[in-house]
């Protein structure tokens, strides 16, 4: 038996480590010549595939390769594309099946989050469905924190790492100025549907009186009233307010605050940042001087601030992935188990793609304070590992040096092309 | 003759090293105790004088002082808070001199921007003026790098430092994301009348194609035609387009920006979010999806990825303080002195404060690139050396430990108090 090819492709949103991934999939592959021929890479993910503009990773040196671990982002692009049911998709699955003939693709590895896991779980489904034999392995990915079974997800403890690290420091700022100047400060994060990476801001309050004091999860409705009276509390008995906001929480009637009511000049309502909208309402209310920040995409790049620990494991699932494929697992997907949280101890265990796909895990309740404003002890001892350890990427000039890899194109061999109808 | 005692205080807006500063001024003090007693600290800056609030710094260990050097924001507090002239308030100078008095303090370390040197200059002149002989050193500090003479101010680097690395990560993102999701990223940084931060931005291009692909300074009022046409541009030649943009950008009304329109549910005004306004009015003319973030208080407190040339000069300007107050100097400030860009070689030099007060320095026009969209190759060599080298504050448990001192009240010797009118 002839090696066959692997294919390996970034879909979603992409985070600080998935390229760490990408350098677990491809080191390990390159291990392996015998049962792997050549990596070929999805330009712009799942894509990639369905037009054959596939990526030969193999024109790129050891040196490139290896500097993938310390690269943020998406090195050869990602997507959100979501492949439809086989039932009522059959052409792309049929596409899909004659570009990995052509190019002797017999691995499939999907890097993404519940979506995406959704595709590889499809994709999975067609050695069987469609008679077109194919390994494939799903491999976790998401700032959010949300896929279920794995005990975290890849890219989800470098953005808490950079979340707490970040109002730490916003913290010192407001508690120097707050006697003559700003008093509350409101720093928005991401997770549109899970409180994690809010949740992540709770780690820099370790003594009374740090800041964050109050943090809004998409978990809980802002109940205003409640929430006025504490950051008024805080103020008066700190000096200062100090609140991380998730940009999914909602009012009580259930409606994204980010969508409630901000029009620009030409009366369009403003789409993102809730922080506006949070330290008008205090000022509205209270009058107290503001200041916000939304970090947006900034967080979930911010590379140079990465999680030590999350940068092991989103290398580790990535090595995992091509050693379970090689290893005749399918339709699976590598999965962090916790052994023990203090001290850490983890391993690689495996998911069935079946049981990952669209399936959301949320805060537990138990890990928000009762009045809903704040973080449990059980939380922080499940998210402190996360952040633990720095990995710093080699800097020159006072800059990171990033990889930009050649991403040379595979020539194609197929005459027919792909309608996308994105 | 005995030991008089030193007065420190910080001013304005605290930057990520005006700790350095503050660390630089009380080891060197405790090095000449012959000469200089104890250094007192305004709590919450000049305010702290005026209400014989003083922090007694002999009372913090040698390990807690030299920690301030890694510490961001201001240990003792500092204020918004600008004394008058002698003229017209006569009675702030009369007060402060019977704290100083009181507490046998007879040198006055101010640590601050333009406000707080014009403050340093007029207390320099109540030896003078008023009968009370005190040693006056202004110590330079601003993060809007808009004091003239200094070749630049502590706090500038690290901000721009954390402004370069931050923009260079979202660009990574954001072109991996650009084939089907977003194709603008807008990142609002500060500097409301001086665009040096926003420049800094522009040290993450170093070929063609990387982004930022433009920057907006508040000294070119925006043209939006030319704009739009350049974003549109970037998008159909680099795939995306990037965007550095001043808070304090202007339209050609010479109105700002983040003050021309949005309102909220309410009708108010919202104050400050320039990025929003750029990132909707691109997507209201060219219609690209976009991502934007305000960084904020996040940008200036970032001591994690401060710049060790600036951490260095902020120690040094501190220390030089110290020693031109010991050797009978008065009214004057630490400047820095480049010596050559590269290799980048500089010294302490000093400033009249006569000459620093209500100054400010822009951006030079030839620092501009001729459309007002970019900078030139010689504001790349200016800005280059101020971000260069990494110092890393210590972590613990993934978080950067940074210091809380004791901030011990001298008890007051007075039976005065003062009304400040703030």
């Amino acid at each position: 038996m002839t090696a066959k090819n692997a294919f390996y492709a970034q879909s979603g949103g992409v985070t600080s480590v998935i390229n760490a991934s990408a350098c677990g999939v491809i080191e390990t592959a390159r291990q392996h010549p015998d049962k792997i021929g050549k990596v070929y890479a999805g330009r712009n993910g799942i894509i990639g595939a369905l037009t054959e503009d596939l990526i030969d990773t193999s024109q790129e040196s050891a040196e490139a390769i290896a500097a993938l671990r310390y690269t943020p982002a998406g090195a050869f692009g990602s997507c959100r594309f979501k492949l439809k049911g086989l039932d009522q998709s059959k052409a792309e699955y049929e596409r899909l099946i004659e570009v990995f003939k052509a190019h002797n693709i017999g691995y499939f590895f999907y890097n993404g989050g519940g979506d995406s896991q959704d595709t590889s779980h499809k994709v999975s489904q067609i050695g069987e469905k469609l008679g077109y034999p194919i390994t494939c392995i799903g491999i976790p990915k998401t700032v959010d924190n949300d896929l279920p079974i794995t005990d975290t997800c890849p890219g989800f403890g470098s953005v808490a790492k950079y979340v707490a690290v970040s109002i730490r420091e916003a913290n010192f700022d407001v508690v120097s100025m707050a006697k003559t100047s700003t008093k509350v400060f409101v720093m928005e994060v991401m997770g549109r549907h899970a409180g994690w990476i809010a949740a992540a801001g709770g780690l820099a309050t370790e003594e009374e009186g740090d800041g964050p004091h109050i943090i809004l999860f998409p978990e809980i409705s802002l109940d205003e009233e409640k929430f006025l009276a504490r950051v008024d509390e805080c103020v008066k008995k700190y000096g200062y307010c100090s609140i991380v906001v998730s940009e999914g929480v909602k009012n009580a009637d259930g409606k994204f605050l980010s969508d409630a009511g901000t029009k620009d000049a030409f009366g369009h309502v403003q789409l993102g940042g809730v922080a506006p909208v949070i330290a008008n309402l205090i000022k509205g209310k209270l009058g107290y001087k503001y200041h916000w920040a939304v970090a947006d995409y900034l967080q979930r790049a911010a590379r140079h601030i990465a999680s030590k620990t999350d940068v092991d494991q989103a290398y580790a699932v990535g090595k995992a992935a091509v050693e379970f494929a090689l290893a005749g697992k399918n339709a699976i997907m590598p999965a962090i188990v916790r052994k023990s949280s203090n001290p850490y101890q983890w391993e690689i265990g495996t998911a069935n793609l079946a049981d990952v796909a669209n399936v959301e895990k949320k805060m537990p309740r138990d890990f928000i304070t009762e009045d809903g404003l704040h973080i449990t002890p059980a939380c922080r001892e499940y998210l402190q590992p996360l952040i633990a350890g720095e990995d710093y990427p080699p800097f020159v000039n006072g800059l990171p040096q990033y990889v930009k890899l050649k991403n040379i194109a595979v020539p194609k061999l197929l005459s027919t092309s792909f309608d996308l109808k994105v």
